[in-house]
């Protein structure tokens, strides 16, 4: 269809963004039509700020507005203990549970050769630098998704670190609380068995 | 979840829009984050093209660069006809159709006394201004939602109009092209058989 230049370009933009196809594009680009002035400019204002403003800390590799990040930098924290995170979300996720108060190293991405992504496209060089540098770090928890690529990137690095003697380890696998034993699957229910523990 | 001030202010931004929550919102965010630097400011750049280059026409209501828009200045379209429509959309849907040569009217809107829209709301003034000043008008054809709001809207305009002694015309209601029978609703069946055309 055809659509003044301005209103097609910010059909474009919203298909860019990641479910959004055409039509939802279109009905997004639309409304922008309709809103508020104010909430437009501030949209617009948040997407400069967000690439302009937030950097990836040069230790952790976790998202931040000041480099090294807040959590780095912070002296109170267990500086005994990484954890090692695919992504920043996860670091959020951690640190709203609020029960861990060691340090992060987050990958942005895990090993998968089918996408061409190898050690050398995620943070792993980094964490072994760190590593390196800062000798008190005695605990390496791996903290992946539970995916295929989750598992042998933690596989891979566990590998590359044991030699060092740290103590390496990683999330316990078993049912999420609350839920239900018949939907669980059977690869949970297998860890979720073998990871028994005594009441 | 406790995130950096200008992911945080991104998160509400998106969360403006419809059909998109929290979640989405933030599962946005993170992508915007990763997506290449001249992506997002096209995208912010773009958020302020519409509002900045796009206004409503002010014969027509239809959205547009130059004001008056390229339909209502162009002389070798039928002036003796105006099509009526909720929004700008639907003139770019029958502008893609590309059968139809005649004028636009963009009401913005239909009434919806529940929502507190009366006539005022929607532009049906600049309609009548419109029929005033152009006597070569001869035909409106009401081309308004399906919806119970579209039709008594629809009603509404003919019972102003018809004392003006213009021809008032509704689009033919009946079986969408490619549609079923079996799904259709009664109505459309009722105003299917009531139109019935001869072979």
């Amino acid at each position: 269809m055809q659509y003044p230049t301005p209103l097609a370009h910010l059909i474009e933009a919203y298909m860019k963004l990641p479910g959004i196809g055409e039509k939802t594009a279109t009905r997004l680009a639309f409304y922008t039509l309709d809103m508020p002035d104010k909430d437009v400019s501030e949209f617009a204002e948040s997407l400069s700020d967000v690439k302009a403003k937030l950097h990836q800390c040069s230790i952790c590799g976790n998202i931040t507005e000041s480099d090294p990040c807040s959590i780095c930098t912070n002296q109170e924290r267990d500086r005994k203990t990484i954890m090692v995170v695919e992504q920043p979300k996860d670091v959020m996720a951690f640190e709203e549970m609020g029960e861990y108060d060691g340090l992060y190293h987050v990958l942005h991405g895990v090993l998968s050769p089918m996408d061409g992504i190898g050690p050398e496209e995620i943070n792993i060089k980094s964490l072994i630098t760190r590593l390196q540098k800062h000798d008190e770090v005695k605990e390496i928890i791996l903290a992946l998704n539970s995916t295929p690529e989750g598992e042998s990137t933690a596989m891979y690095i566990s590998k590359l670190l044991k030699p060092a003697g740290l103590k390496i380890t990683r999330l316990a696998a078993g049912l999420a609380v609350g839920s239900d034993i018949e939907y669980a699957n059977s690869i949970t229910l297998k860890r979720a068995v073998q990871g028994r523990t005594e009441l």
